[in-house]
């Protein structure tokens, strides 16, 4: 999820991002030894989720320690491949926010279960990502889901900074725990603000290449928060283009808030608060689902349960599995019982991120992975009004990119799943037709096809 | 449905329609007398629908001859309110294209039943308009479904002038036949190119009113065809908004299409050419529905099936179902074995429709209707690509309206059912959310919201 990345009407700061840092790895180093990580390793097995249908492939729960004493403690799910072989690829996927859960992705998106409207049972998605790749969801930062600190400090570190360096140690760490993956093809992943965590992990990975061997090969980004300022005015270019505001609230936001002298005054923010109001209603996630009308949980099943149908109550029926103690138990996660319960974000930490990390842009960091050879790919679920296409394509407009293979329609099932265009330095774009902000919810097939060509290096299916 | 109203590079006539002929009605005065009408009625009761549940109200169909020798002769399916009364009021539907078949209206949007996909059987479609009025629907002109002549000039006759006046005699005929309507409020209804059909068919009723009393009381057009110039470059403008095309075909088009020297020459056209390729692989009606892959009749009816998820292949099914001898004789359709099957759009008759009534502006009707007191609704679902609501806001900018009410969204069981905005002299525009061209046919429920709002003169739902 996503939550506004800017309060309305505050003046925006662009300074940006500091592209070049490299970690302190002295703490890194320290901190790796001196435990058996092989017994880890067996502790953190699940045995079975509770509720959940026999499947074939093993899973992972548990906690890595950043820092052994004072923490953050990260909470890691990991799914491996359901052909696992000595080679199959590692996914690293985050959910932004910033301050989400990653666990999301796992039981809402491409995980290989999703949760019954009785919250406490689970059914198959077919159309998993571990039907391709091992998948490992971490929730971070600190404070985050079942993440947290030993102290009080959490909210006082957060920020993109720390939670780059804390995810690169974390995925340092965690290959030592799982250490047949290490030099393993490496991607990492994440939708929406991870449109900042994964192109600042991957720089990392890249400025600390010698010391550490993870063959990073890709980063895949869906509705991605890049560059706010292009962000900002691609929203209500949509939420017009939609028909959600109307023609004079547009010519009003223009005018006030974009060519104005007074842009950022009274006056523009009384136009976008009506633009707030008229919206208030609608779920700008995916501004044609439902909203979730009852989040009562049922004693029994929905009938009909089918993944591609995504109900719009399934995050209520999550947060009732992740806070059963069985389950948490099998997930050997909160061990350490957490004077809170799992939410799937932390609005009170999301509110403390400072806008200059928000309003960052991420351009030099993709031209810096692209040219380095990392192959990046974003996407965008065409029905997405939190970020956008229309957002996105003006953020690819700003790089001026080099067209290699020019717009064209791509296949799944049939039918056409979006559309896509190919630039230099193996750079793609695709839309997901008929998606949202989560696109696998809305669309697992297309999601599923879309994450298999990128990861196998081949272009979109171009036929029917 | 709504066929490309111009072929692409072809140049614009944008010479206006006549709007103030008066119809001649010695033919009219004739052709009434002489038949026992309440006869003809009994005759065209429909006892039941071959494969149909039951049903409490009473359906009629059969032939008016608008000229009793020559013809044309109208084929008309007729529903009476399902909780009838003396006084509740008549809708006259038509499909539009020009000359596709309003049986579309009938058994894919609004009406009673639908198709199963056996192409023999029929389910309720509990969201019918006659749940709140009586509804007639015709298939005009000449030519289209199991409307004919009596001799091959069916296709010399064609055009705007000659609909609308075979329309309202057809009206003035029925009403002859079906005395228990005269004096009624009566409502003009239709989608697409009705946005001809039915501002022209009102204006006709205007201008006789005081020859025959046809207590017109208003108009409502989904997606209509209102003035082809501002819809041509708001199709192009909701492609490019929704991430069917690219930035760069869009700003080509905007280039050598609208800003160039050349607007019409080769290089606009090849612009165009480029797009038309680019989304020729989904359904422009629907730009998110899946199209038909496996058009194929099914032995017995697909399981699930509900009115709520509409089925792309439903169009197979119903010229399945028209087409059998037993529907037909039911019907009382097709009484003098046409030499050719029923289809839901002529399209020979449409490729021969002249560019001149087609690039006609409605504006100037629209303006003569509200003037006049007849209450106007203009609706768009969201979702159409054909006649896109960019397109309709477009036309409505132009006619430069007072607003009264500010937009605002409107709501159906708990869910925005889109936005609405009205203005001077009774004049509506709202949106269906998540609705294609054929808005009954994707929101079912949103499509009676807006027409029982629209018949009882009452503003959208305006809360949860």
């Amino acid at each position: 999820m996503y939550k506004s990345k800017r309060d309305i009407g505050s003046a925006s700061d662009t300074s940006h991002f500091n592209a070049n840092r490299r970690i302190s790895m002295p703490l890194l180093r320290t901190s790796i030894s001196g435990v058996n990580q092989q017994e880890l390793k067996e502790k953190d097995l699940i045995k079975n989720l509770p509720g959940q249908p026999p499947v074939s492939f093993k899973q992972y729960g548990g906690y890595v320690a950043i820092n052994e004493s004072a923490g953050p403690f990260f909470y890691y799910y990991f799914v491996e491949a359901i052909r696992a072989n000595n080679s199959s690829p590692l996914v690293v996927w985050f959910n932004g926010g910033p301050s989400c859960s990653s666990l999301q992705g796992a039981f809402l998106e491409h995980g290989p279960f999703r949760v019954h409207s009785d919250g406490k049972t689970l059914y198959r998605n077919p159309y998993s990502w571990n039907d391709e790749t091992n998948v490992l969801y971490i929730e971070s930062p600190a404070g985050v889901g079942f993440s947290y600190m030993n102290n009080s400090s959490a909210l006082e570190n957060i920020g993109d900074k720390k939670t780059a360096e804390n995810n690169y140690m974390f995925l340092v760490k965690w290959l030592e725990r799982f250490s047949e993956y290490k030099g393993r093809d490496v991607y990492i992943a994440g939708q929406s603000y991870a449109g900042h965590y994964c192109p600042q992990l991957a720089q990392l990975i890249l400025h600390n290449k010698n010391q550490t061997l993870i063959n990073l090969r890709g980063v895949l980004i869906g509705n991605p928060g890049l560059d706010s300022n292009d962000e900002i005015y691609g929203e209500y270019e949509y939420l017009f283009n939609h028909a959600l505001i109307s023609p004079k609230q547009w010519d009003n936001y223009n005018k006030l808030c974009i060519n104005g002298e007074d842009s950022g005054g009274t006056e523009c923010f009384k136009s976008q608060w009506s633009i707030t109001e008229q919206t208030s209603h609608i779920n700008l996630y995916n501004i044609y689902a439902p909203i979730c009308l009852n989040s009562t949980l049922t004693s029994k099943p929905k009938e009909y349960t089918t993944v591609k149908n995504f109900d719009p109550c399934s995050p209520e029926y999550l947060t009732a599995y992740l806070n059963l103690a069985n389950v948490q138990k099998a997930m050997h996660a909160n061990t350490t019982k957490l004077p809170y319960a799992w939410t799937k974000c932390n609005y009170e930490q999301n509110d403390l991120w400072s806008n200059n990390d928000r309003d960052a842009s991420m351009i030099p960091i993709l031209e810096e992975l692209t040219g380095s050879g990392v192959r990046v790919w974003v996407y965008s679920g065409d029905m997405d009004a939190a970020v956008p296409h229309t957002s996105t394509m003006h953020v690819l407009r700003k790089m001026n990119l080099t067209i290699e293979k020019i717009w064209r329609p791509w296949f799944s099932e049939g039918e056409v799943g979006g559309y896509t265009e190919e630039y230099k330095n193996k750079f793609t774009y695709a839309t997901v037709r008929g998606a949202g902000h989560m696109v696998p919810s809305d669309q697992p097939i297309r999601a599923l096809t879309l994450f298999t060509s990128f990861i196998r290096n081949m272009p979109l299916p171009g036929t029917l």
